[in-house]
């Protein structure tokens, strides 16, 4: 934290900013300029609250020079951190393809999907057995039902399962089913989830908040892995901003970031990002080619009858289509 | 819901999507244009889901032309809804006042702050027992002993009591001390919670999600009356966007919008909106000045010292400066 | 600025980082920190920029502390600035009312709506004479044959003028006609055009780019007043967010910022923020009630028959009942 | 152009809108539902301005059907535009590479970076002679001298060249000099600057405005190719968001949107969407991945020293590196 005085600030300021900072038990460095002087904070050990210092009297800004997260961080943990699964791993060399349909309809519908993507080189069965939904009066997904079909889907297939868990309590639900627990977009900041989340014996992806920055993104990382859970896998599924030619805005910028501030796997969810099937292949490519780890995408067998986000669901072909190409760019899936 | 036809859409395809409206027993309505041909869908209870069309063939778009809230909606129900409290309510010609610290502290942090809002002009006293923070390492809250200090606070100072619910199970422990359920901001689309709070019997102050569409938050509030309670108070406390000078964007554009949309209160919050101190009371008064049925203004007495958001509390003096100058402008308070 | 280094950063790098800066003929102050070293740069007196140090080995950030703009600074020039006319000033006490129609469209047209602004309280006639549209097909202005219209109508009615430039050499055209020289939002950043606003001899309004941070503005204002003229007035006028309820956010946020900042005054535009004339004069009351100098408002007597923008023009009793409205909160017109 | 009236409309309200359509030659066609009337208006011969009926007793909304553009819209004109250098095309099925310095600061520097971005497979020459600078205190450009330096680099490396032109009539000096006309992306609502580029007999590339939907950007080309100038290259080069991590958030999901909507070709910046080296190659390969035809990319030969935008600039090696990963993945250089 440097706290930058105005530069008209008087002596008696520049002291009472001193003060304060060593009655926290904290070492004030002041840096005299030309201008003004600044005053940096040494020896806190965690993050200092600019709430501190903004309203004492002389003083122009605080500005942090650390950032908050700690576990989350590469400066802590050098190393990638790879998470494995029988024959695979999230976070290492290979690309891994996580598809399925946004909600669980029926087992028919479950295996028919499963049975495509498998055979297209898909690793993970994705499905929503508890969805959270705009409207009070739209479809909610099965609930345990649901996840009972999940579990066929993987004892069936020889697929891995990820389903959300919208609640804490739920989460104790999901994580009896599934491989992945899933924390979705509005959930990104439900500390009472994240906490829950952390306490699960199964490794969690964690979706960035549509509003999230990515420090906010990583602190809410950081909520999972202070409980004791380090497989948390990020997933970047777009930001709100003012366009109007997609659902959300799929941010790559973040990719190089994370992957420079943080060892956990990251990957894309081109689907939730564009909310278009006419531009799911095209940013599942562009998700690939800017180093993420793995994708999620959401297949329907029928997405003109899907009871939920149908116009975002590629076709089996499609998915099939998509993995060829990307095979072709030299992915290893 | 209007299901405009590319140019080149053949008949097939036109009748395909006719079959599809009817086949959900609504009815088509063809518009055959110079350009292009639209189909209107008629007699639908329920907003209709675009995702059905989006991906049939010759189909450039899908427009919503009905709103999906109703029980919200002031076309449902065109008087204003008032929120009776003893001596005054929310939502009629005064403007309430809601004040205090972010979070309860002490007893006589509490006491002090109630003492001076309630002599300026307070109705309603807000402090945060359970607390939402962005760091896992940050203070969380004095909890249930919180609650038994606002309790304290309406005994002795005759202030009603708000406080967040940030939990559906916390919201069980909540309801028995408020006067209002707070939902915050990040759990503006938590559902279970929505609708916990939708089966209490105390009145719910809804925040604006940073990151909401006025759809997507008249829709929240939809959730909390679906399950049966009417008592909901809107609140905008800033969106996030672009800038860097204040924490948020306050949003008054959509002060007017709601009213004219619903008919619930609405009131505004500028101390998180802005996250600074020299920003709130001009917000304040902007606030007032749009038509905001009331204010929820952070107020204490150290914020030096205070343990969460300390630079975006008015001083006690700087709370009664306001008071004096809102009743100045003629706001009946 | 401060230059961050990686905690990692070796000796060399840091001596790097030295040497880069006294290259400059500035000084270094290194920071020893527990965790790591920053770099204090000082002597500088232009702002540094970062660029120079972000590619550097064991560079982590490089945070700028100073703010770039210097002429428009309140740190350079302590009092409010007031730019003044004939019996009143702008930046004073009073509130000044600029209204009028979005484009000259006749005489007739132009003298009935002045006659009704000027007799409700505008001191200032504004309409366009060269129009930045969006489409290349839509009305464009009349351009010259506009201007001498708007000179009729200070000559009749005693009211000063303010229409757009919107390029430099129109504004040799503008200048000649009008008392104050309007920017308009999409040149916010048009640097001849505001080199050569910088050389007129008459005030500049700028309106601030609806993409523009504050600091953005006020480099904006920056180069007109770098090329000597310091009559500039600020206009906050609506950014650009995702919410889709009005055209833009009016930013009242930025008010009490840049009267902090920077000595010019700055007035609001509801009309455009808005695009819709039931949100106009509920924003215009916000606006006076943050603290802005003057209100730019839209008015048309046949908002229905506009060439351009008539969905945000009030009627003239509508801007009637506005300034009735102002008065009574305490206002001086 | 749908105009839907309230609810409560009454038969007069209806017939109102009616005769206004009737006013202006268009046909009306209204579309009684169940709950409120929706009226069509055909035969209109370009897009209506909603303004017309906002304003009227009983609207509800008036909601576009219609795109506003037409000779950019790929309905016009089905074929995709290439546009024919010698030896190559942009729009085509070879990923054409821009490489060069933000600004052109000598001739040595010029000649050392073009030798380098040419052997690794670049087929022009980026580099700025006159440059937007946001401070009126930062470096300008070489002007004239730097278009000459250009000139130079075509004679010498066989490059084709682009560069900036910031005003209308610096076009008449840049389109002497290069074979691509850069308009920046602050200047993309420059009409004037768009008129005088239409009139030009050279390709013209058009930055997207930071700010602007593809609505607007493509509105921009429309300016451009109605002055006959069919020859326009569309650049996605990062919008404005809230995030911190990037200068700005390259938006990819606008490729597939713009190849479906335009027949232009688009050519992705990395360099000015991230701000950032370390982010230039991901994104890049992203770009490259989404579908662009063509990318745009910052090289300096010593980053440290230039004279803007140090920091975005890949070194020479860099590109080479990336270029050989561009074909790697298949694309065709």
């Amino acid at each position: 934290m440097l706290i930058v005085m105005r530069k008209d600030a008087s002596n008696e300021e520049i002291d009472a900013v001193i003060k304060k900072i060593e009655s926290f038990g904290w070492q004030a460095k002041p840096i005299p300029g030309g201008e003004r002087t600044a005053i940096g904070i040494l020896r806190n050990t965690q993050p200092v609250d600019p709430a501190i210092f903004l309203g004492m009297p002389g003083v122009r800004d605080a500005i942090s020079v650390s950032k908050p997260y700690k576990l989350v961080s590469r400066e802590m943990h050098p190393e990638d951190t790879h998470i494995p699964f029988e024959g695979f791993e999230i976070g290492g060399e290979k690309l891994i393809l996580m598809a399925g349909p946004c909600a669980v309809e029926s087992e028919s519908q479950a295996f028919s999907i499963a049975e495509s993507v498998k055979e297209a080189g898909a690793k993970i069965f994705r499905a929503g057995a508890f969805k959270p939904r705009t409207s009070p009066y739209s479809f909610q997904g099965l609930g345990e039902k649901g996840l009972e079909i999940l579990a066929k889907v993987r004892e069936k297939f020889g697929l891995f399962i990820i389903s959300e868990a919208t609640d804490h309590d739920i989460c104790d639900l999901v994580e009896q089913y599934v491989d992945i627990i899933q924390i979705g977009t509005r959930n990104m900041q439900n500390y009472r989830l994240l906490r829950r989340a952390g306490q699960a014996k199964k490794p969690v992806l964690l979706k960035r908040g549509m509003w999230a920055t990515v420090d906010e993104f990583l602190m809410a990382a950081e909520y999972i892995m202070s409980e004791g859970n380090s497989q948390v896998i990020l997933c970047e599924r777009g930001i709100r901003t003012f366009t109007t030619h997609s659902r959300n805005t799929l941010d790559l910028n973040a990719v190089p970031y994370i992957k420079q501030e943080s060892h956990l796997p990251i990957v894309i969810d081109p689907s939730h990002a564009s909310g278009r099937r006419d531009q799911v292949i095209p940013l599942a490519k562009a998700g690939a080619a800017v180093g993420a780890h793995g994708l999620l995408i959401e297949v329907h067998n029928q997405p003109e009858k899907a009871m939920s986000d149908g116009p975002q669901s590629l076709l089996p072909e499609q998915f099939k289509e998509l993995v060829k190409q990307l095979k072709e760019m030299g992915f290893k899936i």
